[in-house]
């Protein structure tokens, strides 16, 4: 399948290689290609620049959002919560028009200190944002609740007895997105919250995931529903 | 041991009746006495009036949110989350000064149709109000995660493999809280999240706690931090 993967951080390089092993078509996109490959200098968290992924990926393709999107017949959305309208804009509501786009960005918010609060949340969510400004999309809220390790990989803890939440307005896509979870990544447990307004409950997940790594001292955790 | 449970609902009522099972005394702490006992009428989701419950446990007291608190070792705030800061101001600061207030109550905000959103979220939570507004009591958020019926008997649900959070600023009183849930209702599970600041992300989690009741159709669900 043609994949788009908006995002070069550690989530979408995370992404794209797992679904680049399975022989998926895969095409990250970044604002500017050029620029994202010459950059020689680690990011702030210590990740090597993204040239160095990239030579050990070759067959993963790196484009604009735009070109990313046009090319692709499924998105997924890994660039950060407060780049997302922006980047999704980028990428063009016609390129997006009539496709799934797996969103799996917070909206975190780290002006206040840390840990980051949300820029929005409560009684509307960044998924909501999205798919009221790119009404044509099929915004899908999803994997937003654990690290990039987990998203590809939940057997790795517990041998993936854990949950991972669908939240969108379109049941086709929710039940199609829930499909490559299984597929692609082995999940077992995956739960249809609903429209795209129960992306609020995962994305509000958020201020007890940053203080349960705190006091657990490892992000290798996953919640699971017990039912 | 004295306890005060504050709060002649569903879950004051299944509280109280657990522990005095367990052989505490219980005094169960009320705005008007005389009104409680008056009313004859179910209440608005069909639970019937207060003093049929008391029939059925005649070694339960009821007294005024003062007299309840002032003689007691230990309250739990099991008023709805509207309604507490003004009980616990009845209740008044120096009958609280000392103790730990197990705090189960949800900032939720049905003025906005179903499901409620959060009348405080984010960047502050109904502990923290608490906590600011009394600052003598050991404020604890714990429980609000769950349903009445799993807060006094997590076994009853895949024998209890799931998690209940605690937070609050004193590190003694955190511990000995999560102690109480051990002994009282046989949580296994319990992660002190840290001081009251994190009781942002318990009451955050009632969002996802809604939708997945709406998902599941059933609200006897509790959520594992699967690590």
């Amino acid at each position: 399948m043609k994949l788009a993967i908006l995002g070069t951080g550690p989530v979408g390089q995370t992404l794209a290689a797992k679904l680049d092993g399975l022989g998926h078509s895969i095409t990250i996109g970044t604002r500017s290609p050029a620029a994202t490959l010459a950059r020689q200098d680690p990011d702030a968290f210590g990740n090597p620049p993204y040239q160095v992924w990239a030579t050990a990926h070759p067959k993963v393709q790196l484009a604009t959002l735009a070109e990313a999107a046009a090319r692709s017949e499924v998105i997924i959305n890994a660039l950060s919560g407060a780049g997302s309208l922006e980047g999704l804009a980028l990428a063009g509501e016609p390129n997006l028009a009539g496709k799934i786009v797996l969103d799996l960005s917070n909206p975190l918010d780290f002006s206040k200190g840390m840990p980051p609060s949300l820029f929005v949340s409560n009684t509307s969510s960044l998924g909501e944002q999205l798919q009221q400004r790119f009404p044509s999309a099929k915004i899908v809220k999803t994997l937003n609740t654990v690290n990039a390790n987990l998203m590809v990989d939940p057997g790795q803890l517990a041998g993936g007895d854990h949950t991972m939440f669908v939240a969108g307005n379109d049941a086709d896509a929710r039940r199609q997105v829930a499909a490559f979870l299984r597929e692609w990544f082995g999940w077992r447990d995956v739960i249809e919250l609903g429209d795209i307004t129960t992306a609020r409950g995962t994305e509000m997940l958020l201020p007890l995931w940053l203080r349960t790594w705190g006091a657990l001292k490892t992000p290798a955790f996953s919640f699971r529903v017990v039912r």
